[in-house]
C-alpha cells in the first residue's frame, strides 16, 4: 500500500491508547535478565524505559499541548528531562511504573479528548526550546512515535541480552545489528 | 547491572509466552494505516510480519528442535521460506493471523515442555542449511530473539508512517533513523 505520512488524530490516539498494554503484556512478571539489564554503561534497561515513559506522561505531553493552545509561540516548552526517571523511579518496582504509565496515559487521553480539538487547532504553533516553532499535529505525532521509538529500544535492549546465546544466527537478526541511532 | 549473554530455558520461554499477546495488544483493531502500510516496495507491513511469525511457528521452530534431538547433525534443517506468508496470508484478516500465531505458539510451547529438556540436551547439535552446526540452545535463543527482531521491525514500520508528520522532532526519534540492518 502506498505510504503517506499524514497526521490523523483518531489514528494517533489508537496507538497511544494501546502502548501501556503492550509494555505491560511484555514486561510484567518477566525475569530480571530482561527487565534490569541494559546495553552497557550509561544505557537504559527495560525498567528505565518504562520509568521514562511514565515520567514524560506526567510532565511533558499534555503540558505542551495546553501551552500550545494557551500561549502559542509566546512561551517556550519546558525541556524534557530525559534522565529524570533514573532518579525518580530507582526505588520503585516495575509493576508500579507500569501501573503509573497506564493510569497517567488514560488520564492524559481523557484530557486530550476533553479539548475537542478541531482540524484548525492542529496547525497551531508552540515553541520548542531546541527545535523552535512546531505545530500541534507535530507534537501529537511525536507523542505516538515516541512510544514506538521506546518499543524499538526495548526490543533491542532485550535482544542484546542474548547477543551471544544465538550463536551464528546473529547474522540474520537485524535487531542485534541496531546501534540505536541515538539514545533511543 | 552487568550484561551477560547466557541462555536459560525458563527465561526464553517467558519471552516466547508473551509475544503473541504483545502483538495482539498493539495491532488488533488498529486503523489500516498502521497495519497495512510498509516502508516502500518489497518491504513488510505489520500484517506481513504477523503472517511471517505465524508461518514460522507452523513450519520452523519445533520442527528444528525435534530434528536436532532425533537426527543431530545428520539431517539438515529445512530452509525457512521468509516470503511464504506473503502468499499464504494474503486473503486472511489480521485478526485471524493473530489468533493463528497465538494458538500455534501455545501448542509449540506445550510440545517443548513435553520434551522435558535436560541441561545436557541444550548442547546437542543440529545442522542449519547455511549456518552449519548449531546447538539446541542457540536455536531456542534464536526463537526468542526472532520475536524481538520482528517487534523491533514492527515499531519501525509503524513509526515510518509518521516520519514526516513529526516535523523537526524526527531528529530526536531514533526509530526513524533505523534502516533495519537487514530485512527485519
Amino acid at each position: 500500500m502506498a505510504n503517506q505520512s499524514r497526521f490523523n488524530l483518531p489514528e494517533a490516539i489508537a496507538v497511544l491508547t494501546r502502548t501501556p498494554t503492550v509494555f505491560d503484556a511484555l514486561l510484567r512478571g518477566l525475569p530480571e535478565i530482561w527487565v534490569r539489564r541494559n546495553e552497557g554503561e550509561g544505557s537504559w534497561s527495560a525498567f528505565d524505559i518504562v520509568g521514562h515513559l511514565a515520567f514524560a506522561e506526567r510532565t511533558d505531553w499534555m503540558s505542551r499541548v495546553r501551552m500550545t493552545l494557551e500561549n502559542g509561540e509566546a512561551r517556550v516548552f519546558e525541556p524534557l528531562d530525559r534522565f529524570a526517571q533514573l532518579k525518580a523511579s530507582q526505588d520503585q518496582r516495575l509493576e508500579q511504573l507500569l501501573d503509573d504509565f497506564a493510569r497517567l496515559r488514560e488520564e492524559n487521553l481523557a484530557a486530550l479528548d476533553a479539548l475537542h480539538l478541531q482540524p484548525e487547532d492542529l496547525a497551531r504553533r508552540g515553541r520548542h526550546p531546541a527545535l523552535g516553532s512546531v505545530t500541534l499535529s507535530e507534537l501529537l505525532s511525536t507523542w505516538a512515535v515516541h512510544d514506538l521509538t521506546h518499543l524499538h529500544q526495548l526490543s533491542r535492549v532485550m535482544a542484546y541480552q542474548y547477543r551471544d546465546a544465538v550463536g551464528p544466527w546473529s547474522a540474520y537478526l537485524g535487531v542485534l545489528k541496531c546501534t540505536g541511532h541515538s539514545s533511543s
